[in-house]
């Protein structure tokens, strides 16, 4: 089904899913931690960066085509991972991976899929495997190796989640996985932890507790590393030096994140850390960066300052909800075409291009923001 | 017919025509590009500068006369160009032009006039063909000469448009040209797709990825210098490199724009790189600016910055749907008004002792803003 | 009559007077030119900076006592000129007068007052000229002449006004003066032009335009300093150079102004500017300052970046329009009880100790500003 | 009693306190001075700081337990001095200090306590004695050494406050002490000044300003000193240099303080001097903060910046007022909850490691303030 309202910015997707969804499934996506300060503050230090674009320059062949982990994209961006597509779409992660799939771009799917990760990658898609730290360290070790076996191009190692933040929402919401979503891949049954409502915490931040390692270090990354082919990708990284750090121990790239303002809130926004990084890691890895991307400018800004890449997470749940495959590959069209335009209209002619361009940001900021408050209803 | 109310500074004017337009005419006006961010930058950067003026200087003599391209102008000010004035009223660019000309100051004809060249010329103003730059640049040659032939001064190359920004307004009322309206410069008649309204894309927007040409480069800007004796500006300029180019490139002047907000949104607004565009030209080129300009003052904050004049869309549009000439005019004399009262009251005798001013950004900014949300009707 | 309601800050005075008044009377007293830019600046500059107190000193003999052209004065605070005190209370500038003695600071009276200088200098009160620079100079100097005949004991020359700004509000008011009132300095009776309302303007900036010159310079400075021996003010200055330079022509103090917002538009927020001038004059001169100032709080954040003292207009006009002599002295009592409340919690025994203080400007600023709109009635 | 609603942030149990007291009180508690500028800049100042975390460590240790003035506490955490905590529950300072010895943090004790530091002490938590300088001296020696006799370890000397703040929401309240709530340390029986309404001052105001000394200075700190074995703690400072001349007159620790906002208004946020200050003293003392305090986050910035510990005020009278004892202590509770959140979620597997982390200073701020103002009810 695809939405009955035309669609011409994200804002007009999430608006249609926030018509759609259940109120606490809303939450659980569109909330962030405590006072959602981060959550806020990726969306406001996008909006306040502003781009110096060029001119007379021959952008008659634009286009976004890129490489992302020394692969061929349609455009420098991915499907974040986010749990339970299932949630959103009764086709849950099967429909988001023929998206991707359609649209040339990866997906990164989480441990906490509700599709068997064989399942997922059987759909062709170039599909990136989200990993925790699990205190039973075997089943890392061994889920990672099934994602090698089902073709996954990639490991996606999150380190900043030792434990859930402390998301509200849920909490208020005593927020518990329907009995026919399961978390597949750690085979997590109907009768789980993730599925008993309970006073004080979300289910799901109490199963979290109880199956993630808050001991993750970089012996752990060299471990990994040593057990796979896949390039090695590390997931929430905001400081420069733990960025230079993970390129000494040979990952293939870091991914700038604060967990879509999910995990510490307070945490600096990623957009105002990325050139720092971008330096830091000298090109010795790649530089991937999320948090509140909502348009091809903003993508834009993330290059200029260094990225190479852009996850979307958010976004793709909007498009699941509203309209499956067909929702997900629209959301990711209208962002490929306005990246082709923001390109062209900063006089780049290729994404490589935009990496020279300036930033400024306003002092006064600006004083309309539709994203504001992303995770309302209005 | 003149406004029926007084009309004491501008905001008085785009009230008035914001009760008289048409809602999607009104939009194709006042609309920016994606979630309209530069649109509203251009206001909130001149707002939250701030003028240190002088005083104990004799204005009693102060004026604003200046000169542009080197022919003297009543004050150093300019009407930017826009497509297609009948849309505002019914004399369209004539009406406009026959304004300029009673008050004094250049006035620059859009390639999408609704009127042909030759006409606006024959009112005897002082007029500058807005140029693009065509797939078809034998088009774009003749048209120049038609310009050069019908006695225009100068030409205005558009350098920040290899295609038409997503401008969601119209895209959101499938904008299309009524059959009464046509781009006569260019052949376009009613049949034209630019008439044709459809989804997902405003018409003009459809022309002109069909018509336009996105491989506009420095070779075309030389090409066209040697085949026009008349002084060549480009339109569109926000990186210092790009103006220092332009100035080798030996046009007569540089545009400070970004397309009133219109092409790439995300864009720095123009004020806050037009210290450093005046910088890199060094003289050798007049440095001109848009964007957002609605009081005296603003022009006086450009000046000051280094600019040598100023060019204004919206408001002469807004005169011009409120009163056809007469309203053009006065939306120009009460600029004019504002314009000599803030050189004298800055101690200036004369628009050049404007540019020694020092100005200064405010950390805090203001918190109201007459202009804030310039589309809105209330 | 004193108030019904209990003052316990200004602000409370400000919304007494508001309801007290006629509109178009709070409009000329409230009002800026232009959008209000710099009007709604000085104040939120003003809060938008923050001061870092001492401790551990002792405060015990705290006292305001301060002095102002070489007089000894209860605070470090003048009342700043207003014209037309009979606009707000029939004794007018007497009862200013009145309250600025039994309060023990000076009252600069304007040129344009409703009471004859020599009857307002007969109440005792320490009393300043204000004088603008008339086209016909001898009137100016005649005045001057009176002044220093009658007691004055200053002349302030006001430096930023070759014309009156554009003050909307007055214009679309049509603000003209009643019959009963009129500025007796000047013989300007009933009939004049000041009295007349016509449209396009106000009928007071119709009158400064026929009688004002905007022909001053330093040598007219020079001229009235030859011609009394009353220490000479400037009043109106924003830039260093020009403080350095009335440091220079020997003046006795300037008044860092921009006139209240009344003036130029656009124009720096004084606090903003008050550092760098007491710089320039390095002690050659006092340097006071006037622009928002509304509480114990601000005047010492003037006395810690370099000011001498500060002026204080509207508030004045708040307390006579609702207290008459008895309003304006319960306004300085109130402005001197939180200046000797804020010296002391600031570890300041004296102004003079209050000089050392340091000051931070806050970048994120505060939300709520119940001065935010000061002209409104809500 | 305890709350009815689930709280899971100190904001539920604001929203809950203000619901239970009665206007006065709950204005008692929750205004600041004058225009309550520092009030809200303590928490914007907190908002607009973000934090760098690290990842890759192990936290699986992560705890709390840090020391202060030299004693194990189980977060750096206290309780800030408060007056009259028998205004918000009838158990007063008893139930107070019951949570913080169950909570394990310091309880600071006011010397305007509604109950006999005495019993405070006999409660076994680790007491602090707040005391002022009195202008009956020997009173407070008296004081202090009946807090050392009845085992108060340390006392803090509130050092800017010569006299007591405007608290406006006081004075308009005409606040007063109810008879049943006597300064039994001080013998302030119900007839006292403290008890008697009246206009323009807050009685608390007027008994302050007779029983208070405003001469206190480094002379007393050193005879204090002299006088106790108890270590010596300064509260209110926030210049580095009184904060360098504390750690040279061998003080224990100083509380970088604006006294919540409530001594003088316009005041530097506390968190805004913090890393300074903390150079400054260099290691030499130990410094605490409080001022805004509300997130564990909060707390990690502090000590991000270099404070050893934090002080809270208000939420604990919030949690006193919603349930006594067990109001305090869920408060404590889940500040020390979010606090170990923070510490693991920043990669901090102890309250030292917090010290080394980065942080940044948005300029642009966030829209959103849930502590907006705090004073509100709604």
């Amino acid at each position: 089904v695809t939405a009955s309202v035309p669609l011409h910015c994200l804002e007009d997707l999430r608006a249609a899913a926030a018509a759609a969804l259940p109120q606490d499934v809303w939450d659980f996506l569109s909330g962030g931690s405590g006072d959602e300060l981060t959550l806020d503050a990726n969306r406001e230090a996008l909006r306040s960066r502003f781009v110096v674009p060029r001119v007379l320059r021959d952008v008659s062949a634009c286009t976004t085509n890129a490489s992302l982990l020394g692969r061929p994209v349609s455009m420098p961006v991915g499907i974040a991972p986010l749990a339970f597509h299932r949630l959103f779409h009764e086709q849950g992660e099967i429909a988001t991976a023929r998206a991707a799939k359609m649209a040339g771009v990866p997906f990164v799917v989480s441990t906490m899929s509700s599709t068997a990760i064989e399942d997922v990658a059987a759909t062709g898609a170039s599909v990136w495997l989200q990993s925790y730290w699990l205190r039973d360290a075997q089943r890392s070790f061994d889920l990672i190796a099934r994602a090698e076996a089902a073709g996954c191009e990639a490991i996606v190692l999150t380190v900043d989640m030792p434990w859930m933040g402390r998301r509200l929402r849920d909490i208020r919401n005593r927020f518990a996985l329907p009995d026919t979503i399961e978390a597949v891949n750690l085979g997590l049954g109907p009768g789980s932890v993730a599925h008993r409502s309970h006073e004080g915490s979300s289910a799901l931040a109490a199963h979290t507790s109880l199956a993630f390692s808050a001991a993750l270090t970089w012996s752990q990354v060299d471990a990994i590393r040593e057990r796979t082919r896949l390039p090695l990708v590390l997931k929430g990284i905001l400081s420069p030096d733990d960025a230079a750090e993970a390129a000494e121990h040979g990952v293939a790239a870091v991914i700038v994140s604060n967990h879509g303002g999910r995990q510490l809130d307070g945490t600096v926004a990623t957009i105002d850390v990325l050139a720092e990084i971008s330096q830091a890691v000298a090109g010795r890895c790649e530089v991937l960066v999320d948090g509140g991307f909502r348009t091809g400018t903003d993508i834009l800004k993330a290059l200029a300052l260094g990225a190479d890449g852009v996850l979307v997470g958010r976004p793709a749940m909007w498009g699941l909800a509203v309209g499956g495959t067909d929702g997900v590959r629209q959301m990711l069209d209208l962002l490929g075409t306005e990246l082709r335009d923001a390109l062209g209209l900063a006089g780049c002619e290729s994404v490589r291009a935009a990496r020279a361009l300036r930033t400024f940001t306003s002092r006064s900021g600006a004083d309309r923001n539709p994203y504001q408050n992303e995770g309302s209803r209005t």
